[in-house]
């Protein structure tokens, strides 16, 4: 099993992917608002990469049974329902509704990525989920971190760290690329306190700005749910292994 | 005084670079080249970013002045007269001459950032040498990596913590960007032995199967040129501080 880390989705063409099993990190906030929009019983994401077509497709939004949700510069999209806190997507506002995500980096990562056999979206609140979903896959992968708008993030790069720390653990034969061992380096290095790491990013830093400090403390939640956010033909729903074979 | 890596140069735009100051590193092995070149008295380096426009701008290298060096895919290129190992850049060479360099990396970065007010290379062999001239400058700037075509590299990124390190000793107040943080751990973890930590890389176990072992050796040797090479108006010079007053 190879592990790769894509430091951001600059770092790859779309074609790359092709065939591939990727696993998309943004912890500060888009994939760790999926896995909890899932975990509250959102019946799918539709993760889209311009503002545009999520207006475009969010044709009956107001029917109800869809949702635009999504940020640009931390905040609410104007006529969006949502924005990008997991802490608006609690079970009474996701229940059964379909979700048009839209973020400035996470989103994006999840399209360029869509040729993927396998794409699965990972954060700190389903990492160990994650880990052994790829550990029954058993197969290479990469891990392509969101970025920052093309540039590093020093979080989803950390936790791209743990994900391999933990396969690791219960694989041996992990080979790792010079990304991948820089990645457990840093996870080394940053991520004993996950709330404080991400409290102390530059992206950290400006959610706390912004008015949320409680979004980090939710992002730092460690494997409290079990989902597996697969993406298919245009549409992430949680990975249901009877489903699967 | 505020520090900034850039991981790749797919991670700037050219127009980024505008009036900063920019320091390119491209440990193997372009930038170790430069120093080495004008460590032995060439004249100057000319960096391009094709070939195309290397052939077309050494009408004279036969004349006996110029000199066409670099590589593609680690080996010399057909018809150029050096390839891109520091070993073949002697005084009995370069001295006197103009280099037109062209590497698959290095000189790409360089000519990236071309519009940065102060533009220096820097590789381990001329560390100390580019970290003094910094601290006399005292600016804020980038740290380019060159990378591996658009994607991380482990040895440009673990010198470019070195060359942090190296500055925080003498400078109290030196802020770090997230990527310039990560460099520094990548440094503590990776670059005890450079020796062993080039070898291990990726690219640095490409050239040793491509024959450059020695290079390798050479490329680790740390602080034994006194040469900043400064690029203006198209050409690497080294740094002059009488000169530049």
């Amino acid at each position: 099993m190879k592990i790769n880390v894509l430091i951001s989705p600059l770092n790859a063409e779309e074609m790359y992917f092709t065939g591939r099993t990727t696993v998309i990190i943004d912890v500060l906030r888009a994939t760790t608002v999926i896995s909890t929009a899932l975990e509250n019983g959102a019946k799918e994401i539709i993760p889209v990469g311009t503002i545009e077509f999520a207006m475009k497709i969010s044709g009956d939004a107001f029917g109800g049974h869809r949702l635009l949700g999504g940020e640009r510069n931390t905040k609410k999209i104007e006529g969006f329902n949502l924005g990008n806190s997991p802490l608006e997507y609690g079970k009474e506002v996701v229940e059964g509704k379909s979700i048009i995500l839209f973020t400035s980096n996470g989103t994006k990562a999840i399209v360029k990525a869509k040729f993927s056999e396998n794409l699965v979206t990972c954060s700190y609140f389903n990492l160990n989920a994650v880990a052994n979903y790829l550990l029954a896959l058993d197969t290479d992968f990469d891990i392509l971190c969101a970025g920052d708008n093309g540039r590093f993030s020093l979080e989803d790069t950390v936790c791209a760290g743990r994900l391999i720390s933990e396969i690791s653990k219960l694989k041996k034969e992990v080979v790792l690329t010079d990304s991948a061992r820089s990645s457990v380096a840093l996870d080394k290095a940053f991520g004993k306190s996950i709330t404080r790491m991400l409290a102390g990013t530059e992206h950290g830093k400006k959610l706390k700005e912004n008015g949320f400090q409680k979004d980090i403390n939710f992002c730092a939640k460690l494997s409290k749910s079990e989902i597996v956010p697969v993406y298919k033909n245009g549409v992430i729903k949680k990975y249901e292994p009877e489903k699967a074979v």
